[in-house]
């Protein structure tokens, strides 16, 4: 019996086996992981309690041979499950030493030569105390310093199984957005409207929902992050809904816009710029261009002289490349992003759009269900 | 119009107050506070966008006057609604600069003496790239040091505000939990009962629905932290599903088992004993009393050596103190807690019952409908 969710064990392999050559390069001993994301992509481990920030979470990566999970003991059957032999855990939280002590004794076992590699750079947290991380540097004795770049630099080119997931999830959400003219109408409280388009989501095969935001008046919306307020929509909206629906452990990140009752000429043609903008992307999204240029032909569309228009999207809501002015990220093969445009419509309100795709040799494969339904 | 589920004014000023006056005794020229609870404890900032990691997201609180946001732009519009007037932002993310240079100087503005207090103890954890910290550290100039644990003493204690919100939560729980014999019963599999459960919250109104777990056996499950598997209900299983519901920004967090057709005889009597385990708990739960002495009264029963009986609860699923052997945190007033026991049941297997309750001045206020329904 696997681990809930996780992938075959041949996909770990596969990603271990391209960790090991990165840190050879960079003189890594050894990687310490300690978010979900990081830890997940090594192990297939898939657990909602990471939501309790209560206990850390260590993974090491070493050079050579597999991982060492160094985990509070409430997740050592879970962990067990994936397949993972070396699982070394602590009666976790313990006021007195919280699993440095376990934990520096496991680097030193592994870390021959090298540096101790942590992922710090964008992005990325360390999940732990930081008292904790003093202590830890101080109680192994051994050299700390960042980790290349190595994590996030596998993690953006996704296989075909963690693609696979992806365009899953965003099918899932694909036939929940198809369904919001059943729970949206003038009069219905926008929180309302926000509940039961999560209930959509669940019935369509959503294994959970970690992110919903929206927004909705006659010319759109101030802001595409504020959660629901108890105002009701009015004939003449535009209501946007913006998701991301987890399944199988990975996004969709994408959002509709729906007119409530007639909208104005105005905000029918601001949704054509927006999907027009994407069509702009869509064209350029191959192999070989920097992000920037993408921002750049999509802005040409909207006007946009500044922002992002678009992001990477896998294990995280969004992660990896910025479709912005300064990134200079070339695409690949494999790489999952979002084309997210907005324009301006009213007095700091606009509209935003968006679609979920996939770098591929050629054209792009797109996730989402391009445009539809429309406004 | 004040922000999306924010208190009233004199909440935050009240806060404030005595988070300043902690930092006057502790030589804390300004807290540094980088995660979603803490930046919200201050402001009423209630937002689902944590979810995406590619911006940090910064508050100052200085010695004396307001609190100072340093925000990626996109937040704007919805601080200011929070009613704080010194929001500085910059177009997030930026690759050359993600704010540290605009965060240094907002330090620099209104630290005098004293150095910058960062949460670093049990629990906590920087969100913000480490390299970014460094960064932070170098080009400030200032002196970085431990918060002295003001802001995880402050949080500690719930106001009836707060109070309110998670009795809300709760209810929400509690009406969910009793609409389970809709959708469990032998031949669903797991997988399908933790979506519907998550459709009952939501329908019952939950906001959201941060965190479910559970398990199913018929000598109940090995673990409380994994996700559902295909895995159909039998007559026998006892069913469990734990869930942290979202309602105003707090959670409650507890579970029900459900009996799947007859459960045995010894499956009864442990939850019983659970049962009995939280009413000793419940009688010690008065100011005074420490954590440890609460876990030692449930452990008399259930027989636990060790582990985890019970934590603090509020903006997160789980903070602040733990019912476990180690913990000496004095009870006091306001505090919200759950008690959490486990007993064995088969091998590997057993049992966990879990309810909410504040501590007042006397018998503690129970929030989650206590014991119902029963197994």
């Amino acid at each position: 019996m696997g681990a809930p969710g996780a992938f075959e064990p041949g996909e770990y392999a596969a990603r271990l086996g391209r960790a090991q050559a990165a840190m050879a390069t960079a003189g890594i001993g050894a990687l310490l992981l300690t978010t979900e994301a990081e830890i997940r992509y090594f192990t297939g481990f898939l657990t909602r309690f990471w939501e309790s920030p209560s206990r850390p979470w260590y993974l090491v990566v070493p050079a050579t041979g597999a991982p060492v999970a160094v985990i509070p003991e409430i997740g050592a059957p879970l962990m067990a499950r994936t397949g993972l032999a070396d699982i070394r855990t602590w009666a976790a939280p313990d006021p007195a030493d919280d699993g440095t002590a376990l934990l520096a004794g496991a680097l030193r076992d592994v870390v021959g030569a090298g540096r101790v590699g942590v992922p710090m750079g964008p992005e990325t947290h360390l999940r732990m105390p930081l008292a904790d991380f003093e202590r830890l540097k101080a109680r192994s004795g051994l050299r700390f310093g960042d980790d290349a770049g190595i994590v996030a630099g596998l993690r953006a080119i996704k296989s075909e199984a963690e693609i696979a997931r992806i365009r899953d999830a965003c099918a899932v959400a694909g036939r929940a957005f198809a369904r919001v003219p059943e729970i949206a109408a003038p009069g219905v409280p926008l929180e309302r409207v926000f509940r039961d388009f999560q209930r959509l989501l669940l019935e369509e095969g959503a294994d959970w929902v970690p992110y919903l935001a929206g927004g909705a008046g006659p010319q759109g919306y101030a802001d595409v992050i504020s959660p629901a307020g108890p105002r009701r929509l009015a004939a003449g909206d535009v209501m946007m809904l913006d998701t991301g629906a987890m399944r199988g452990g990975y996004f969709c990140d994408f959002d509709r816009n729906f007119a409530i009752g007639t909208v104005s000429d105005a905000a029918r043609r601001a949704h054509a710029r927006l999907i027009a903008a994407c069509e702009a992307g869509l064209v350029l999204a191959r192999p070989g261009t920097r992000a920037c240029e993408v921002f750049e032909a999509m802005a040409a569309v909207t006007g946009a002289r500044a922002g992002r228009l678009g992001h990477g999207l896998g294990m995280q809501l969004t992660e990896g490349l910025s479709l912005c002015a300064g990134d200079e990220t070339v695409l690949a093969p494999g790489m999952v992003i979002t084309l997210e445009p907005w324009v301006t419509l009213g007095r700091g309100t606009g509209l935003v759009h968006e679609e979920n795709i996939v770098i591929r040799d050629g054209a792009p494969e797109v996730l989402s269900p391009w445009g539809a339904p429309g406004l």
